[in-house]
This record gives C-alpha cells, sequence and structure tokens, in this order.
C-alpha cells in the first residue's frame, strides 16, 4: 500500500501485539465494553462492575463526546475522567477514552489507559500527532468515508511521531442502506491483516446502531478474524444521554460474552 | 416493512424452507459451488466434479453473462445450459443458473433446478415477474446499490406471481471502498432475518472480488447467520474468461468447505 | 474510455445530432415535459396541451411504471399508448415513453417516437440489445449506482446493434444524502462531452426528487452544458399516481421555460 | 431543519452578508483565487498579482496543508502565513487560508481575513468552536461524507459561539464515481438555501479534481445559486507540490473570470 512506511506489514509477516495491563491487544480476544457517555459516577461505576463481571477486559465511557449539534450532551469532561479513573481502581481493569482536542491529550493521559481518536476525528491529522507522542496506546476508528489506504495512512501520522501502539477499529461506513446506522464493514478485517502488522478490533454497536443486530455481528467480527470488540453496554440504555437505542443492558452482555468466548476458541481451532 | 405482505416474517417467525433435490435451504447449511461462466465441457465437467468431490451441494454456472461491455465474452447461452445439465446428471448435484431475459424463463428451466436474478436485474421487474411465474426456486441477488426495503420488494414481486421458492443473496454493494470490488455487508443477515421468512445465502466471490478475502468472509457469513454461501470455484482460474481475479481453484476450495461445515455446526450448538 | 468503439468522442471530435420530427437533440436546446405516469386520456391530454403552450418540444408520459412495489401503481399500458399517440397528434409534438421489457419494444415503436430506457434497467442488456435493433432513438438513463464508465458501455450495447441514435440522460445517483431523492450530479454533463459524442439532457425531477429545487437545477444544467432536460409536470401533481412531490403544474413549469430559454441563448453566447 | 437555532433561514427570510475588506458575501458575486499551497514567496506573489489582474476578488493559499500521507508536503505554517499577508499587502485583497489546529487560531488571525475548515475538519468541534470565539469570517467546507443537516449543525456550532460570519462551502461528496475526485453536489446550494441564511460558494477544484471540467462546473455553480467560487490557481501548476491535477494556470483562469461575471450578471437578470 503506497506511502505506508511504519504501518505496512512486514516481510516475516510479524505482528503488533499492545499490551495494556495484563490484556494482550493482538494476541488475546479483548473485549472492551461500557457506556457511549460517562453520565454520573453510579452508572459508571454500575456499568463497569456489570462489564467486568461479565468478562469483558477494558472499561469504555466518553468524558468528550463529538455530538452533531452543539446542544447535545457534550460529556463531563474532567469529572468524567475521574470517575472513569475510578471505576478502573474498583474493577482492576484499563479504561478508555476518546480525546477529541490535541490541548487535552497531556493530561488525560494521566486518568486513562487507551486514547480513542473517533471517527470524525480519523483525519484530524494534528490530533493524531499529539496522540501519537503520548506514550498511551491510541485506537484509531476508521472514519466513516475511509478507505483503507487512507486509514493506515493516518495510522502512519500516530506510527510516525514514535507511538507504536495503534490499535485499529472498524465501526461501519456509510452507505446509502438506511436500515442500518452505518454499514459495517467486515472485509476490511482481512483486508487490514493482509496490509499492516497492528491488531483490529470491531465496534458493532455504531457499525449496526441497532440493538437487535448487535450479537449476531459481534459473532461475525470474530470470525472475520477481528482481535477484539467494543462494544456498548449501559446499566439502563433508556436513560442513556445519547445512543440508547444501540447500548445493551448488563443482562443482554452477559450470554453474549459467553458466545464471543466460545467464538474465539472455536476460531483459533479452525484457522 | 412498508408494503410487504407475504415477503413478511410473520407472528409466527415461521422460515421458508427451499427444497431443491435433497437439499434443504433454511434449514441445511447449503454451498453453491463452480464456475462464474460456462466456457466448455470440459472445464464445466471437471469443476463440478471437483466441487462436489470437496462437498457443495449445488453445481453453480453462467450460460448468460451480463457484461460491462458488448464485447466481453457473453456467455455460450443454449450450448452452456446444455453443459449443465450434463454436469446435474454426472454429479447427481442439483444446478444453478442466471437467467436475464423474461422470454428466456421457460425453456432455461427445462435445464436447470434454480434460476438466478442477478443482481444488476434485481429490479428488472418483468423479469421477476416471469421467474415468479416458474415452477423453479428463484435465486434473487441484491442489486449493488438496493436498500433492504427494496430488495424485499422485488421478492414481493416473484411471491406475488405464487412462486413461493424465494432464496435472498448479499453479495456486496456499492460504496467508495476501492480496496475490494464491492462491499460486503453481512449485518444484512440478521435484518433480513427480523424482517423476512425468506433464507439468505452470501456470494463472497463477488461481495469481495478478491481471492485472499474469500475464506474470511465466507466463515464469517456463516458466523453471521447465513444459510448458505454461493462461491466461483473453476478448475483453472488463470484462464477463465471472466472473474479470474475471484475464482478459486478446488484445491483452495477443498479446505474452505471443511471449514465451513466446522463453522456451522459451531454455530448451531452456540446460537 | 476502456472498451467503448461506436460511442467514443472521435479524433475529429464531431457529435450526434439526434433527429425527432423538427427536433434536433444535439443542436438545439430541447425540452422533454409530460407527466411521470399516463393516468387518464383527460390527464395526459391536459397536460400534453400546456406544456406545449409553455414551449416544451417533447411529450413524456409512463404507460409502463416501474415500482418499488408490486402493489404501487404500474402504468396503463397499451391504453396509455394509445392516449400518448393521442397526445402527440393534437399537440403536433413528438412523445417519448419508458419500455421495460424486451418483448413490448416493436409494438411500442408504433406508438411513440422515443423509448426510454430508465435507472433501474440501465444495465438490463437484453432490453439495451431490443431497442439497439429498433429504428427509434433511445434515451438512456444512468443507472442510480453507475459510473461513467458502465453508462457509456450500456450506450455501446445500444450502438452495436446499429441504432445510432442514443440520447443520455442523467437523472442523479444515490449517495448518503437523504434531503434530495438522489444526488444531481451535473459534472457528468461535461465528463460525458469530453468521452462521447452523444447528447446529454438532464432530469432534475428524478434528480432532486422536490419541487423547490427543480427551477434552479434546469438553469444550472443548462449552463452545465446539457442538451435539454426532462422535466415531470402534472396538469394535476396532487392527485398524481406516483412522484406527486415532484412533479410542477402548468402554472409553474412556464417561467421556468421562459428562463430556461434564455439561460440556453446565453449559454451559447458565453461559450 | 431540526436542532438549528442561530443557523436556521428567518420566517423574514433575511440573508447574511459576510463583509470583508469592501467585498459582501452574500450580496456580491466573489471569487477566492490562488494556490493549493504556498510554496515560496514568489510562487505566491507571482500568483496573487496574476489573479488580482484577471479579477478575483480574494487570495487563497494553505499554509497548513492536511495531506493524507504524513510524509507529504505539510505547507510553510508561520512562513507560510507572513508571505500570505505581503500577498494581501502588495494586491489590496483579502486573504484567507485553513486552520486545521485550535492553538494555532488565534496567532493565524494575525496574518489573514478569513479562516477557512477544510472538509476533513468539518466535524473537528474543538475547531470549530475555536473559531467562532475568534473575529474572523470562517468558510466552512462541506465534509465529503457530510448531510446537509450535519454540515448545518457544524456552522450552528460556530454561530453558537458568537461569531456570526459563516461562509459554507461545497467542495464535492465521496460517491462511488471515479471518473472525478469527487461529486459535486451542486443541488445542495438551492437547499441551502432554502435551510438557512448563510451564504454558500462552490469549490469546484476539490469538486472535480479535472482541471477539464472547472470552468463548465463553475459556470453551473453560478447558475446553480452559488454566492461565489474558491478556484485553486497556481502560476506553474505543474511544479505544483499539491494537486497539480487541477489548479488552473493565470492564463486558463482569466477567461474564466470574464465568463463567470457575464454568468453573474446574467442570472441577476434572470431570476
Amino acid at each position: 500500500m503506497k506511502n505506508l512506511k511504519l504501518a505496512a506489514l512486514g516481510a516475516d509477516k510479524k505482528r503488533t501485539v499492545v499490551q495494556v495491563g495484563n490484556v494482550k491487544i493482538g494476541e488475546d480476544f479483548v473485549v472492551m465494553a461500557g457506556p457511549c457517555g460517562v453520565e454520573s459516577e453510579e452508572q459508571m461505576i454500575n456499568t463497569a462492575i456489570g462489564v467486568k463481571e461479565a468478562g469483558a477486559h477494558i472499561i469504555r465511557g466518553g468524558a468528550f463526546k463529538p455530538r452533531t449539534s452543539p446542544y447535545a450532551f457534550q460529556g463531563l469532561g474532567l469529572k468524567g475522567l475521574k470517575i472513569l479513573a475510578k471505576a478502573s481502581e474498583i474493577t482492576g481493569l484499563p479504561v478508555i477514552t476518546e480525546v477529541v482536542d490535541p490541548r487535552d491529550v497531556s493530561w488525560v493521559c494521566e486518568y486513562v489507559d487507551i486514547l480513542q481518536i473517533g471517527a470524525r476525528n480519523m483525519q484530524n491529522f494534528t490530533l493524531l500527532r499529539e496522540v501519537g507522542k503520548s506514550n498511551k496506546p491510541v485506537l484509531l476508528k476508521r472514519g466513516m468515508y475511509s478507505t483503507l489506504a487512507e486509514w493506515l495512512n493516518c495510522a502512519e501520522y500516530i506510527l510516525a511521531e514514535g507511538n507504536p501502539d495503534v490499535i485499529l477499529c472498524e465501526r461501519g461506513i456509510r452507505t446509502f442502506e438506511t436500515y442500518t446506522r452505518n454499514t459495517l464493514d467486515l472485509s476490511i478485517i482481512p483486508a487490514v491483516k493482509e496490509c499492516t502488522h497492528l491488531p483490529i478490533i470491531v465496534d458493532p454497536s455504531h457499525g449496526t446502531g441497532k440493538k437487535s443486530l448487535i450479537e449476531q455481528m459481534s459473532i461475525a467480527s470474530v470470525a472475520a478474524g477481528a482481535d477484539g470488540l467494543e462494544i456498548e453496554v449501559h446499566c439502563d440504555p433508556s436513560s442513556a444521554k445519547s445512543d440508547s437505542d444501540q447500548q445493551l443492558t448488563i443482562d443482554e452482555f452477559k450470554p453474549l460474552m459467553a458466545k464471543l468466548n466460545k467464538t474465539a476458541e472455536f476460531m483459533k481451532s479452525v484457522m
């Protein structure tokens, strides 16, 4: 793939493993779970405990929410980060959160274990360079309009700043189909595997935008070769300030985790 | 879904099973395999025997090829149908072929077991009505620009003529991504399952257009809940008159069949 | 452009002019107007007289309507064609109608002056070949998912059968934008002009699907170099059996014609 | 349109006019012209003088270039801004430049008259808020994947910070068509006019990515109701460090300006 230096898969086919705490992304099967946004300490801690008990490996939660309208809930900011850090302490699990402003990167790093770049910021090169200078792993979501080549070049921006720990995340692309919120492009998984050594996970929550499709698409993602999943889970989705249609309850998440673990096990045996 | 009468999933959640010979599409896991086009008796018979030995359930082969250019190979027509019938006789397997002209439907039915409507003809309502009047099962491919609602309405056209045996086939939609020939939309599988009682299979060959992605996407299709697959296999892809980049050899198809059977078995156990 | 023989623009840059009655498409500025569907003699004749008085050059009206749902109004068929012929006789203007079935082509030719191939049938190669064998000019709409290369290859199918009179028609492509019904791609006009000698007109009615946008996009089409327009006009749009949101009244069409004539005049002077 | 407060067109239909120096965007027909990137003082000054003589009203030039690859030319930064300021001084025309980092906004404002937000940063809400706090007009490009509703909500982000001077710019959306670099969506112009009071201009250079299509699409943009154009012009495109295929020479730009002025004049008379 043109222009790629650091992101390109080498002749030795060696793959990157990103270690966060005890979790080895790219080697173990990894599930990141938690609410779309951190809304309160109670909501976040309850959800974190719930997803941990269900078997999730990493806790997610947004403190800075990029929203279509300036009048929608924009996240709790620093307060949200402190709650996330507490959730991490209580559960013993690493936490991931989205960062949207290059000026925030250094201090956000004090509260979380993985920095997430959202789809809308995939080509925010200023932000990419800044997280590239940090010492935290970066989860880079694919832009909803982004080709594989453009996406990998964005990973290259981060790698070129000296940060080797980039995790790719497919979260659905924008097409004409309106039944789903986005069109989850699972073929990008084997495509990524043949172009780059970086791990790739899938976000079926944004990828479909529909609760009823998440279980099946999560299993299909693992079967397509994904190294993990990022799934929105909320202790009470109906009260959520964003994405209420696509967040699972903890009770829905539990049996899904069991199926995902079996699928990951099966895939190891069959490939 | 608006306007659907016969195609809509009923309150009883009962699902259609399309029986062809001993094969029960919608109940058993089914693989249709064979070359893009019937090119010669030798090519077709050799491929048919090969895919049968590998475990395929139905033989595919195109006698009428809808090609972008009028100067490209257009298929062998009647001669191709006769070869297909012979392949069926030799292997004992049912055969499927694409029909493109409403005037051909009645006599094509004499040679094959399943009629295929290609993506470009999904909204060729004249042709849909004609196959709806036939007594053969119809495989209806999703148009490359087609929403779920439009696709199911096309199935409705066939059902409304009295033919209950419609099989849907996802074969990739057209997006901005150029790494793959099309973008295979696996989320349409659970979406189809919640809207209609008709079975759905996946064509990963056209869906990706890339040999290197077919195995993984075939397995992912089964994991997404597909009732089967249609895969292009050619006894000598490098000599193929069409789609040479996406046809598997018989040697490549064999281990894939083994993995697919295991995956289908696994999915039964996990869901 | 690859594979084009007859459709390709020659070194002499000579352009095709399609003559229908006194109208020279590709030389004069031409407007085709009329209802989406022929619904009754009264509706069709009233509309035909209205658009003639407003200055339209060709009457349009659908006798065979390709509809998403099998239960929607499908057109009056032969009865509609007879009404169209009568409208032509009364106004002295040529008529254009869509043909959808290869079996209909020969007898439809007895009633109308131009055959239209709709967007959904752009790659219905069987139908293309059949109209290619007729002695009537063919208006070939661009498929809503069709690249320029694919479109011109479809024109090539018609030309290759011996029919030199092909008129291209841009009618909007399918994108993610939902404000308009389709996205009218006016850049295809100069693109067409540099690739082929065939004339090109624009259908702003389907192209936008919104009455409020039609005037401005009609004028912009002429400014983009279109050889003409096809506009839906209905004597009473609110009662229309299809496309009621995008059909102009005769009173709305009249001032538009005046503006279009001025724009065509202006474009001649400025280019 | 949902959620819009400040950007929505009022009942009085009053439209915003953004004044920059003597130029009234939204009232006068306005052309912004200049190179893709500022590459050297000589290149920028020569181009600025050339486009001024041709009749352009505002000088454009990029000092910060958001590039797909981190290894491509990224712009001259501060040095480029100083050259731009000098070009403004010499020609007496206002200058516009893209800003990509929220930390740069305050000091970039010291060198230029209009801040540009590029397509990739349309939903970089951090950056939108920052330019919303500045006292410079902002040109907001439509994201290549952006619906009208999303775009106007981004304008709302800027307006909500207290900056009333937002200019919209259509620059092509991403579709399946590969003949052009993007698909220029001119129907967005009348659509914008019916939803918001903000002025809208068109960038046919990025919108088509093809020199041969720019003239016709520029004229069509004016005919579609655009308040102006942003056109890439370079004193020596073949030596350009970016976008060499789509930049006009000064000699190509001159006759285009003459045609555009006539078209703007004509449109005033006809509408």
